[in-house]
């Protein structure tokens, strides 16, 4: 398919062809006038409705075949020429099937448990195109207007989601345009900047002779302030968002403290006030201490409240990362494991994570709207003081109207749905560490505390061995499981039928060894334990197809069928 | 229709029938799986299908009602609860017509003429509910796979575009993961704090005992180059978002040097140079000097090649923002207008302008690709060192694959076909400039040097007035005449037939005087000049029906009937 593209734009014959095509200027407007003004193009719409219709379905349909390599596929985009002239829709669609949607990865599948996204529900799609349609810009109400109204009451209904604030708390803040109590983003990424930016400058206000750091900036504010730094503290499993944050903000990656966490993956309390002790001798600021909501990495909850009382004692900022875990508040049964959110001056959630709608969707929260002041930006022919524009308040400028995508979950779904599916995520979870605890041949490495867990494939000679010998052969051991279970994760991806994602932990158990495990959510509610179990299947015959499985041999025997019999003897 | 979502999830009688209805989880569970795995949502579909078939006709049936005034609106989307259970799709769709898509502004309407973003492509539409199906992360390989080679290739081709480097240079960087030719983000705020962020962090890498801004942060990198600041020099012209972006990374706004313009909106360069003499005598170092290719108020393109020599005299970063300009490259008569940007360290483009693509599209170019090694970021569970992942060198992470837009208007329009958009946008602002010089009661503000162009209101026994008048008078004619134009602006909108922008230029010929504009975008090929005409003629009619009429009447008696009679006569 590539070279008809290529053919159309590079074959100078052709294009002389198409010059005689397309003569003169009126015949161009014609043509682009037509392709603004009505669609005719029956193949496109047929391919969209095959595929968003039931995406998953579609995306199954491709997957019993390998992940093509991508050397493969950069052959197939090497072209960094604009074509010249337009190719027909039909050529584009036939293009768009055999060259693209053909490789595309099947995320929403449930075999793919390896991301924090998973399948949407389906109505969402049909939104998409209507939100791509009607092309809103939320910057400003002037291109957005009702849509400004829809995204300030998604905010609200966030807001009461964490800080369940009163009525009239509400009725003074939730329209009101010259504070926020919460904005959009295109992610926690941004969010937690967002969060921190707003931090940073609150801290450092115009007094006296000084105008503020938002006008004179950092240095001089450590000046005015009498600091010889700023700090943020975060446990070592914080989002790597957070290095970027104080990189971006010039605070620098070594302000971002990192502490100790314990066999749980909650940061340690005691690390936490040493580290904080540390910062007060060298005369440093601490200016956020962040508490996750949900590790990125194992779904750990920090102890909230414990956090907010230090923040009070330090008088400092209070900042929950829960761009992910945050939608288990939605759940009646969990919503206690976040108990102390509810004290945080700012909270990031990401909407496109377990509240089940497409990339894009961040937001971050704060309790007291005036916070946002700390941040607030203004422009003649943009974002006037004075107006209800959402754009005085967010990092970014012009800006989809994702927050309808939200609305509609909320709508479609209602409160007690979406909990439902957080709910039957956790006890997925559960119920697939109880399997993996079943097997001869896996190690849970993290409990799940949400729908999320971590284990690695790790034959039972192997473990013995490892608990049992000295410190040298352990680590020859680990370093040979370490580069299996890689090595199991990249080739199961390139299968293409399954998914796990992975990540290196320090887990307290193996005393802090750097350990490759595999990394499972289970948000997906079609996601089956049949799935699962298959794909433990499916991982066991990649290990023993690995190149890595004889250097572990070599260091450990293992007995295959001994431990095959192990293994039906468990499940009996 | 609020009421009834109200009282769905308001009344409790209602709540305890809803239980009844849904009453065990895996009644919950069948629910919610009907949600994710197939549509069968008629009245969502046949929406969709009206809509996004045919966007400007839809707005266009509820074009003849006046927009609603916000507070009304405000009160429909004033609940803070998450609704606890759900409603029919059915119900939602009938909400989403009367109660948000009702009241919708039609920025793709030919006769909203104030936005830089126009109508789009009617593929787009399908395109954009592909995308929200497929739901692909690009911040990952695993994620995204065949979409990060396909992103790989757009940005090779805006490169190659602005840059114009020979092959074996496209074939050394196109797909090499280590370094990055571009990133693509949310929009221009994002490119141009990107490009800048990685500019700063360039300026001072680790050296001697000093690790680097990266690593140690602004204050100490100051003090180890020996510098009392920053600087980055635009003209007074320059977009908002550098003013945020100088607050955002640490510098503070005072370390924007918004340096004047000439009467065509471009920089003045011996005001540059007074600047940049000024800031060496402060010992304050110029990170980067920011040329405007279409500047978003006034349209003008700075001297390109002459902000080029002085930035290497300098031996300073030059930054081109053509955030909504850039796209004019494609235009085969226009893109001499740039020269100069080939020599930019860093670009950046809006996509989602005037490339008609949907919000949401923006680029920083990079001209050397290692540039974007001073904002390389990595993480165990993403974005690995060694990998290909895009996340590596983004500012967001999580972020969808919305340069397939782009690529698709690429192929289904051609360079062709976009620059023949381009080249209609420019010759229909000329026309519509000269319409305006023909009328009695309006005065063009500024030239249109791209497709964009400023006037206002102004009878021209005010205009006599004002250029005969002592100051005071001048003074008092001109804040009328603002207040009045202001006026116009926000009933032409509340009217909802047409919409024009405002913004306050102080133009060198009324002596840099505060002046309100309305400010027109000509890039939607379905405006005709008999649209452009029939909006002057409503502007004229608000304008005798403002309130603010009096008051300038008052001021400088206005013979309307006159006035008529010249219209009249210069139309002949």
């Amino acid at each position: 398919m590539q070279h008809l593209l290529d053919s159309l734009n590079r074959d100078e014959a052709d294009k002389m062809a198409l010059d005689a095509l397309y003569p003169d200027k009126q015949e161009w407007q014609a043509l682009l006038n037509q392709f603004i003004s009505h669609v005719d193009e029956k193949e496109l719409l047929e391919l969209e409705t095959t595929l968003a219709g039931d995406t998953v379905t579609y995306c199954h349909s491709e997957l019993n075949k390998p992940v093509c390599e991508l050397t493969e596929l950069e052959k197939t985009f090497s072209s960094v020429n604009i074509p010249e002239f337009p190719v027909k829709t039909g050529t584009y669609v036939q293009y768009l099937r055999e060259d693209i949607l053909n490789h595309v990865i099947p995320v929403s599948s449930p075999a793919f448990v390896g991301h924090m996204t998973s399948a949407l529900p389906t109505h969402l799609p049909a939104l998409g195109k209507i939100l791509t349609a009607l092309n809103q810009n939320l910057v400003k109400l002037e291109t957005s207007h009702v849509l400004t109204a829809l995204e300030r009451q998604v905010l609200g209904m966030m807001h009461k989601l964490i800080y369940n604030r009163d009525d009239d708390f509400y009725q003074q803040w939730l329209h009101n345009g010259d504070h926020a109590l919460a904005t959009f983003c295109s992610g926690g990424t941004l969010a937690n900047l967002t969060a921190m930016w707003a931090c940073r400058n609150q801290l450092m206000p115009a007094k006296g002779d000084f105008a503020g750091i938002a006008r004179e900036g950092l240095a001089r504010g450590l000046i005015h302030y009498g600091y010889s730094g700023l700090a943020i503290l975060v446990s070592e499993l914080g989002h790597y968002s957070l290095k970027k944050t104080v990189d971006v903000l010039g605070l620098g990656q070594d302000a971002l403290v990192k502490v100790d966490t314990d066999k749980d993956g909650r940061i340690c309390i005691d690390a936490l006030r040493a580290q904080l002790q540390n910062l007060h001798q060298r005369n440093i600021k601490p200016m956020a201490i962040v508490g996750i909501a949900g590790t990125t990495e194992t779904g750990a909850i920090d102890p909230l409240n414990v956090l907010a009382d230090i923040a009070e004692q330090e008088q400092c900022h209070f900042h929950v990362d829960a761009a992910w875990g945050g939608a288990s508040l939605l759940s009646e049964r969990y919503r206690h494991l976040f108990k102390g959110i509810e004290r945080a001056d700012t909270v990031t959630i990401d909407a496109h994570k377990q509240m089940y709608v497409p990339m894009g969707s961040g937001m971050v929260l704060f309790r007291q709207p005036a916070l946002a002041d700390a941040i607030a930006q203004h422009a003649n022919y943009i974002v006037r003081k004075g107006s209800k524009d959402l754009g005085r308040h967010t990092l970014e400028g012009s800006r989809s109207a994702m927050s309808l995508m939200l609305h509609s979950n909320f709508h479609l779904l209602g409160r007690r749905g979406l909990g439902h599916l957080i709910d039957a995520g956790i006890d997925k979870a559960k119920q697939f560490a109880d399997l993996i605890r079943q097997q001869e041949d896996f190690e849970l490495i993290s409990e799940p505390q949400l729908c999320l867990l971590t284990y690695r494939y790790v034959p039972r000679a192997v473990l013995q061995k490892l608990r049992e010998e000295a410190e040298p052969v352990r680590q020859k051991l680990n370093e040979a499981l370490n580069a299996l279970n890689q090595n199991i994760q990249t080739m199961q991806w390139a299968a293409g039928k399954t998914f796990v994602s992975r990540t290196c932990l320090h887990p307290v158990q193996w005393s802090r060894q750097p350990t490759i495990v595999f990394r499972v959510v289970l948000a997906n509610p079609l996601t089956t334990p049949e799935i699962l179990e298959n794909m433990l299947e499916e991982q066991r015959r990649l290990a023993q197809q690995s190149p890595y499985w004889q250097v572990l041999q070599d260091l450990c025997p293992i007995d295959l069928k001994r431990q095959h019999n192990n293994k039906c003897a468990n499940s009996l």
